[in-house]
């Protein structure tokens, strides 16, 4: 059974791995919650963006802007989002974050890495302007979501 | 009286100075809330990483980062957000918008353009690494979100 340091020192390096430079900011357990709701909810309104460009008239400008602001996110330091005790609802915050993402950090750091490169490579594909890359940058973009949402967010 | 095709036409006019570039994407009014929400608290937690990085240790990389995720929200297009009736708090989703909003579009475009030219320059400011510049230009954009929360936004 894993002590509490490792842990610890894991969950460093998964919030490292998020954070690169960017300074922690004295933020309340609900606040996290807040924020990274919001994130993932700005990101949620520009992957919509590209998947209707995808379906419909395929605007370059307007899928390297949405690509750009989902990078924006995944490079936001994310990882300062995730104290312990965050997998609860706290006041008006809800989360469906599992307890499992504080018990697996070598998956989480390894799920947190490829999402941001998948979302990096993203931008670059999408200022190529070739649509079907983008549809199948934009797809492994969508796998590098589903394998944190499958193991760690609550249906 | 204004009738409701000069009004239609400069809320197009608003939009469209939002939105360059990006692609219109079916959204529902209860959809618009909500993103647009997500997308002003994603600024709000970046806006106080810079503030957090002016009241203590300056890191040049986390307030470039955090100027780029604030710019990546003002260019993101969110005129799309503001349809006609997005004023009321639809189903879960609750808004803080006045009918003001809608009655005029001119002053709105012109908050909406300064906010934009603020958030880009703050970019540029925090590549220079000059913290006292920074400083200037942090307050300047704060004084741009201002000038859209005094007139628009209840208390």
């Amino acid at each position: 059974m894993l002590s509490q340091k490792p842990l610890a020192i894991a969950l460093s390096a998964v919030i490292l791995t998020f954070s690169t430079g960017v300074q922690a900011n004295d933020l309340k357990p609900e606040e996290m919650i807040k924020f990274r709701k919001a994130a993932y909810n700005f990101m949620a309104w520009n992957m919509g963006k590209i998947k209707a460009n995808l379906e419909g008239n395929f605007n370059q400008d307007a899928v390297a802007n949405a690509a750009g602001a989902i990078a924006a996110v995944a490079n936001s330091g994310m990882g300062a989002l995730y104290a312990p005790g965050t997998d609860k609802n706290i006041g008006n915050e809800k989360t469906r974050l599992k307890s499992e993402f504080f018990k697996e950090p070598d998956k989480v750091r390894e799920i947190a890495v490829n999402f941001n490169k998948q979302a990096n490579e993203l931008v670059k594909v999408a200022a190529s302007g070739d649509a079907g890359a983008v549809r199948t940058q934009f797809a492994k973009l969508g796998d590098a979501c589903k394998a944190c949402h499958d193991p760690y967010r609550a249906k």
